[in-house]
């Protein structure tokens, strides 16, 4: 049954995926993944709050990002930004980056789905 | 020196992207594409007014998407749901699909690159 019912789709929402935490105390949800089906992206929920981050790191995929609210303080490269609520930020691969959160934010953040079966595993 | 700023990815907000107009009367705007560097998937940002549809079609690619704001009623096949805010959807491919809004909606809808070249061209 759950088979047929992943077969055409399906519509969840969000905090019903638990939350994980990362380096710098920022807040992941993988909400679509390669166990739903996902073959070639992954779209994650991420949520900092004031005075977190998300981890300053680079690696050789690339993040497709999209702020639903807050503010943060972001890095690419040798570069900062300030990013805000229905900003989008493309971060191609092997760019060191991270965000430090001014406000309480919540970000679309989509991967790879190599990226998630290196991160989750398969 | 633009190609030098892509390279290193880039904050960009989503009203500075052009909206197009989709049969049933949503919005798309085309966030970040393969005209961007991206190789993998492309994000794009649809908002559908109350009263308004997104196309109900089917093709051989899938949609990962998170609702922002609104409430849509989702067509999966032959499943009917209610999508409100933080809700996400994962439609696989040739999955029928479309989404008619009782309130106005913002959604993420984001595509493997191959349909984004297929839609916009190279």
């Amino acid at each position: 049954m759950e088979k047929a019912i992943k077969s055409s789709g399906f519509v969840h929402h969000s905090t019903d995926v638990e939350g994980q935490l990362m380096d710098g105390g920022a807040s992941i949800r993988w909400l679509i993944t390669h166990r739903d089906g996902a073959e070639n992206y992954s779209m994650r929920l991420i949520t900092v709050e004031k005075g977190k981050s998300t981890p300053h790191h680079h690696h050789d995929y690339e993040h497709e990002i999209y702020i639903i609210s807050g503010k943060v303080r972001v890095t690419l490269g040798d570069s900062t930004y300030i990013a805000k609520a229905d900003d989008f930020i493309f971060i191609p691969p092997n760019v060191e980056h991270g965000m430090d959160a001014e406000e309480d934010t919540r970000m679309i953040c989509v991967v790879p789905i190599k990226a998630a079966k290196m991160i989750l595993g398969e």
